[in-house]
């Protein structure tokens, strides 16, 4: 057991509603198949409003007006991101803060702000900055002249390349890759010369960078992605790309060199985009749909190459039938031909 | 040479049959189009019987009944297997067992195993349980908490994150990720609300994971993927998924998040699966096919939309044809306009 | 500063010819919008030929004849190569030459060139052997008897397993993976029985691999990308492909065991090749294709499955428009229906 609250001070802690119970003892929180009568859980989603009937759960989280049968409930406006917040409160422990640890390699020239710690194994170059509160694990690289800001989470493995720079409150999760050298070479008539990268990756404040990403320094000046934005697993973002603030980029997409990527953008999984694009804010694009040209704001696309995603719904019902399509289309002509052929005969008999 | 056996001595360890000269000394194995007098081979495709009249190998293994063409040869049920089988007499070498090599980082409270190794520049946590003969190459890091069983090899910078807990004789391929955060986040009507991911990763005996392959750590509860499972390089598991026995999963798969895999299911190279699916036991998805709903058990499917697999061939083939076949449409519209029109002067003119 | 040099200079650098100011002094190298009076910056693509009206830059290379509206220009004939050619003069340092730093992990029996470098947490094995003027940063591991030739850069967390082998001037960006095992399983009845991996990979002269990309180890014999060839980030190479010379193998790109790549291919993002395939020299592969066989030498291919590139333009462009095609088949239908119809009547009265 990590807390015990009531129900009273959760509902408080949330600013919701308690309908039934408000003096049950709570410890954990818990879905709501699984959660026993110490538990806490919710309903985010109407569709699963009868399990309620059903949980063995101490109370439910749920939005004003839903059905209770007869369970203790916390109300509240939206119950997701009031469940988010109590496994905070419930389970996230506060990080830890012993320094620099035995076995950690650090430079005499960086500097590791108050609070933080840098795991055994970890590698700090020269004149690297951390800021406070920051948590290094080990086995994750940083390069000469990186910065990073308070409150980051470094996972074991990550690798900042030199130069680059991260915000506050960012996460690195394990094996993640900031600052490789972008993919440039110049045919030189036989093959390729590399271009050397100089540029740098910078991550704004609140960006999460999932497990194996890789995202490329600049060729020249900077890649940037802007505060809040979140890559899941195994995303690549090529060099000179700037990706805009709260965007959701799930696991294993690929953006390719200088595009830019608006505010509020969702990438599903898998997603290509190609190069020096421009994708307005807000923009929805559909699981392993591959963008060849740019996307204007504020909708939703998917498909290879990408349509109106309503559009693309349509096509894929069709995709299917092609081949039923494909004989009727060769019964019509036969059909057309047999019609012609008696028509003109009528004809000439007249 | 690593070990030097008669043919007879071969099919009594396989139990097969010699045809031809049992008393010929193997000393290698190798492909047939380039194994020596010295060295066996073997035929598992009928396609490349005829390889076997060409062959230098001193002797071949293969089904019962098939043409030697003058060679030796071993028959037995399986040739592909009992290669492999041999592959592993002739050439795997038992496991290092040095225990903790200096310069290994491993915490006074984790326990490590009689006969394993770990090699230095691992890193290995607080409670850290280690088994018997597991191997741990150098740059791996276990997080606290961790637990591998028995024969294990965690090649380097592989990661395991806290708690989670790996079977016996499983295999992290290089920087193979297990445990990280799960891509879960509350939306908070401006950006996204990290929500914790506090549950773990269970991967069950003889699992084995591709190099940089990524599994999330469960949002609550836990990310399972069960015993015989092999996963390829650079695959994606969400938070929460389940994954069953035995099943395939090819480079470059991604799974989201709590999704359940049955036994036996092969997902070919870069399929994608969507969230909160069932597929069946025994299904095949063909390379590249996107799967937006649950699939039935003992069939094969392909396309994005996924598709029963033989219906996406037919309709692939017409993909190539749809401009000759829009044009077929737009002339039937032509043809059957004007013979309407005939046939209305003919109507009329009566 | 790290250089100044006159126009002039630069001119008889890259064997340009002057046209304006070749006094002018150049410290810098910027793009066409942000390049200031110090600065030379380049136009290659025509269709940013007016860009040059505006750009502050003191000098810009470009093709001989291009308007060049009043600036200090040098004329040369790949001003995209020449620039590249700049970018090495004025920015890449000379590769550190520190030898074996402290907290590096080398084994005894390791040999590590002249003018090398080995960055603290790095770990060479035994009997590894490491060229001149080879830099290889922290946590990179080489398992044992490794080579490696000269002017290699191993980046931070890159892992070469045993035996593998590189050429001169190389380079692994972080994270990639050289000699993982291959994804070989024999099914046996019941699950599958891992084949050894006994073969290795080999990398020739100038080949460079993206970050957190795998190449796999042969089964048997070994895995080879030729010389020139450039990976990018997350591409997979199964075990025993054999990859041609210059070929460009751009981002989340799988290649499927045993295939077979000719010289000067290109292979966009997130293509898929199956196994056991040949791909012809010069062939051209468009993003998110899947190659299900082998394609001839000398041409363009796109979709999934490939088909020339020019007819995928043209289906593409259909798919769109199939819902609406359908609906045309449909009316046809029903148009030569009663067509039918009333020809039968007219025949009958007749």
């Amino acid at each position: 057991m990590i807390l015990a609250k009531t129900v009273k001070e959760i509902a408080e802690y949330l600013g919701g509603v308690v309908l039934g119970d408000g003096d049950a003892i709570i410890t954990a929180l818990g879905t709501i198949e699984t959660a026993g009568s110490d538990a806490l859980t919710f309903l985010a989603n109407p569709k699963y409003a009868s399990k309620v009937a059903d949980t063995s759960a101490g109370a439910v989280l749920m939005s004003p007006g839903a059905e209770r049968y007869g369970r203790t409930v916390i109300e509240v406006a939206n119950p997701y991101l009031c469940f988010a917040k109590l496994l905070t409160l419930f389970y996230a422990k506060p990080p830890a803060a012993f320094g620099v640890l035995p076995s950690a390699i650090v430079s005499d020239t960086a500097t590791i702000g108050e609070g933080s710690t840098v795991f055994p194994g970890a590698c700090i170059g020269n004149n690297v900055v951390v800021g406070s509160r920051t948590v290094i694990y080990s086995g994750a690289v940083f390069y000469n002249d990186v910065v990073i800001g308070d409150d980051c989470v470094i996972h074991a493995n990550a690798v900042v390349r030199e130069r680059c720079r991260l915000g506050n409150r960012c996460v690195l999760q394990p094996g993640a890759i900031i600052g490789s050298d972008g993919f440039g070479y110049a045919p030189d008539g036989s093959g390729y010369y590399p271009i050397p990268q100089i540029g740098i990756v910078v991550l704004e404040d609140d960006v999460e960078i999932g497990a194996n990403s890789c995202i490329d320094r600049a060729a020249i000046e900077e890649t940037r992605i802007c505060r809040g934005t979140k890559l899941d697993n195994l995303v690549q973002i090529a060099h000179n790309c700037h990706v805009g603030e709260d965007c959701m980029i799930v696991s294993q997409v690929g953006i390719s060199g200088s595009t830019r990527i608006g505010n509020h953008v969702t990438l599903a999984g898998q997603v290509g985009v190609a190069g020096h694009l421009t994708i307005g804010d807000n923009v929805l694009v559909g699981a392993q749909s591959g963008v060849p040209s740019s996307l204007a704001a504020n909708a939703a696309y998917s498909g290879t190459p990408t349509m109106p995603h309503k559009e693309w719904l349509k096509s894929a019902m069709v995709v299917p039938r092609l081949p039923e399509m494909k004989r009727s289309v060769s019964a019509l002509e036969k059909r057309v031909a047999e019609l012609e052929q008696k028509l003109n005969q009528i004809t000439q008999e007249r």
